[in-house]
C-alpha cells in the first residue's frame, strides 16, 4: 500500500481497546496539565501565598461550574442508568447528608488562605482567560455529542496522581497549608479513581467506530487544553507580573511577588 | 448623605450621556489591548517573522469569527432599520460587488508571511486560549440582551487608533511586509470609526436606565477581555517561549524565538 491508502485505512479501521486506550494515555501524557511549570512550582514550595492565593481563587471558578457542567450533560441523558450513575459527581461536588461537597471544601482552601469568601463567591478577580475556558467546557458538553460530552471528562485518568502530588508538595512546603485546607484533594483522590475508570469503560463501549474513537481523543484534547490555558493564565499573570486589568492583586504584589517584570 | 445612601443613589441615577460616553472611554482607556506588551512589541520592530506569523494565525480566528457573531446578533435584532445598518458589517469581512473583504485582506497578510492558507483555514495551529476567548465573544451575542450584544463592539471606539499606529509601525519595521500585506488594516481605519460612532450613539440611545448603562460597560469590558487574552496568551507562548502542545511553532522556535525560556 502506498501512504495515501496506508492513511485511508487508518481512517477506516477502528481501533483496538488497548490501541485506544493507549492513545488516550498519549494524549494525557502529552497534554495533562502537570506538564505546566505552574503546577511544578506550585507543589515544590516555590510560590509565595499570594500566588497560590490567586491558584485558588480562580480554580475555584472551575468548582463552582463542575456541577453546572455535570446538569447540562445530565439533561441530554436518555438512559435513566446512566444518570444514576453520572448523578454522584454532582453529590460529590454539592454535597449531600454527611459529606458537605467538594465546593464546601474548596471554601475551607480559600479560607485558610485568608481569601474573603465573599469575594471568592464573587469571582470578581478570576482572570478572563479562566472564565473563558471553564465557559468554553460547560458549552461543550452542551453543544457536542453525549460521547463526547461524557469522555471529556477522561482527564480524571490523570487527575490521582497530580492530586496526590499537590496533597504531599504542598504541606511539606507552605507553612499556611494543612490537613484542612487540603480536605478537598484527600476526597478526590478516590473519588477521581472511580469516575475515570467508569468513564474509560464508558469510551471503550460505546465507541465503536473510528470517527467515535478520534472525537473521544478530540474531547479528551479538549479538556486538556481548558485545564492548560488556566494554568498557564496563572504563570503569566502571578508569575512573569501581567496581570489584567481589574484581576486579583495579591498584597505586595509590585515589590515582591514578580519574577521578571 | 452617608457613604450607603450616595452609593445607593448612584445605582438609581442614570449618567448624562456626557458621563456615560466618559466611562466608557476610561474603559477603553484602562483596558483596551493596546495596553498590552505585545503590541508595542509588534509595532516597535521587535518581532521576529515567526512571531508576527503566530500573531496574524491566532487573529485569523478571530476575523473569521465576526461575520458569524453578527450573524448571530442579526438574529435577535427585530427592527429591519438596525438590521439594515448591522449587515454592513458582514458586507465588509465577507465582501461584496467591488471588494474583496476582510477575510480576503487577511489572507494577503497570511500569504506575505508565508504561512500554508490551509494550514491557517484549519486554524489547527492557533492557541487553545484564542479558540476559547473568541468562542466566547460569539456565545456573550447570543446570550445576552440585544443592548450588550450590539454595545460590546464598542471597542472599534479604540481600534483605528491602534490600526494606524500597526500600519505604520510594521511598514517602518519589518522588510517581510508591505502595502499589500497592511491592506486589511488599511481598510479598518475607515470602517471601523463609522461602525464606532454608530454604536455610541446606540449605545446613549438606548442604554436609559443606569442599569442598562452599567450592563453597556460590562459589555465593553467583556470585548476587552477578549482581546487582552488573546494578546497575553501570544505573549506567554511566543515571547516567554510556553507554546502548548499542537500549537503553531514558528520554524527555528527553539533557537532564536524565545527571551527566557
Amino acid at each position: 500500500m502506498n501512504n495515501t491508502a496506508i492513511k485511508l485505512k487508518d481512517e477506516l479501521t477502528p481501533m483496538t481497546d488497548k490501541e485506544f486506550e493507549q492513545k488516550l494515555r498519549n494524549i494525557g501524557k502529552e497534554r495533562y496539565h502537570d506538564n505546566c511549570k505552574f503546577h511544578h512550582l506550585l507543589h515544590s514550595g516555590m510560590l509565595n501565598k499570594g500566588q497560590v492565593q490567586a491558584w485558588a481563587l480562580n480554580r475555584y471558578y472551575y468548582q463552582i461550574n463542575i456541577s453546572i457542567k455535570d446538569s447540562a450533560l445530565m439533561s441530554r441523558i436518555k438512559d435513566p442508568d446512566l444518570r444514576r450513575v453520572w448523578i454522584k459527581r454532582i453529590l460529590d461536588h454539592d454535597g449531600r447528608k454527611d459529606d458537605e461537597g467538594g465546593i464546601e471544601r474548596w471554601y475551607k482552601l480559600t479560607d485558610g488562605l485568608d481569601l474573603d469568601r465573599d469575594y471568592v463567591k464573587s469571582t470578581e478577580g478570576i482572570l478572563p482567560a479562566t472564565r473563558f475556558a471553564v465557559d468554553a467546557y460547560v458549552t461543550f458538553v452542551k453543544e457536542k455529542s453525549l460521547l463526547e460530552g461524557v469522555t471529556s471528562s477522561l482527564t480524571e485518568l490523570f487527575a490521582p496522581k497530580i492530586h496526590k502530588e499537590r496533597i504531599v508538595g504542598m504541606l511539606e512546603n507552605y507553612d499556611f497549608i494543612n490537613d484542612v485546607t487540603m480536605a478537598y484533594f484527600k476526597k478526590r483522590v478516590d473519588q477521581a479513581t472511580d469516575d475515570a475508570d467508569f468513564v474509560l469503560g464508558y469510551a471503550i463501549e460505546h465507541a465503536k467506530t473510528r470517527e467515535e474513537q478520534e472525537s473521544v481523543c478530540e474531547a479528551l484534547k479538549f479538556k486538556t487544553d481548558v485545564l492548560w490555558v488556566m494554568q498557564d493564565a496563572l504563570y503569566h499573570s502571578y508569575i512573569n507580573g501581567h496581570v489584567p486589568p481589574g484581576s486579583f492583586m495579591p498584597e505586595d504584589f509590585n515589590d515582591r511577588y514578580t519574577e521578571n517584570k
